[in-house]
């Protein structure tokens, strides 16, 4: 189980969501559609996966983070720190 | 004839590439994996299409953007304009 | 006392060498520097603000959140809510 | 003579605007004020600072970039180049 298993099928059909609009993307550069439309399209789809990170992410905190820091100060210690590095890998991608 | 019609087959391939990261991911999420490691394969996929994006807007810049300035002050001006929102939404997605 | 009480000499010293930075953008553009030379500025400006953000909610999940964990199901819940929406402003600005 | 010297006034006093609230989070960290507060705070100023930047850079690529366009195809090539790596810089910054 991960801390995202209740939402899970929400995340697939985001996911797949996501995956159509990619695909729909490069037929859109198949078909030299005008640069500026595909940078709005690419746009749309970064904002899509943003969201599913934050989602995934706060799921994350609410039942491992949580979790953890309930075990031992070690162990919540050791979650925030992966957390953290998520976090940032997310705020600079 | 788009901006980016020299280098179409690049950029057909990088969303290829996309596309299957994404279906990656979703597989990830249906297997139940750890949080985090989707967190690290969706930054990457994020990192990907801002590539996209980047060399989109390149190639913008030296030919739409480059032609319309040598065209007239009036075509010039709006397709910076243009130009200028594309790489706001860009900033902010 | 805030989860960052222990780092506070750090965070002022951070802080004070941004506000240094901002007024040296302001002198470059009193001087009319090239653009890109003040962009490369504001670039590295923004880069040390978001260290800082992220250093700050490293240590709020390390104290609050944790704290709040262990006090309640509730009281949990509710700083995971708080700190999600700060990471979601921080990943969007 | 630079390609937002029109509107140099306006850039600096937002500029001093930023420097002040940067001043405010610093007093704000003096103070012990709840991390998310000053998390906030914090994102108003990258905010401000990625406007700065949006606006300098329309206003480079409005008057450097369109400028060397009608200089030259060298000149054009060169500061578009320029301006893609500050748009990266931007980006991911």
């Amino acid at each position: 189980m991960a801390g995202y298993t209740g939402s899970k099928d929400d995340y697939l059909k985001r996911l797949r969501r996501v995956e159509g609009q990619v695909r729909g993307i490069a037929r859109m550069v198949d078909e030299d559609t005008y640069c500026i439309d595909i940078l709005t399209q690419v746009s749309a789809v970064t904002k899509a996966l943003e969201a599913v990170s934050l989602g995934l992410l706060e799921d994350h905190l609410a039942h491992c983070v949580v979790d953890a820091a309930r075990e031992s100060d070690e162990a919540g210690a050791a979650k925030v720190r992966e957390a953290a590095d998520a976090i940032a890998r997310l705020v600079r991608s």
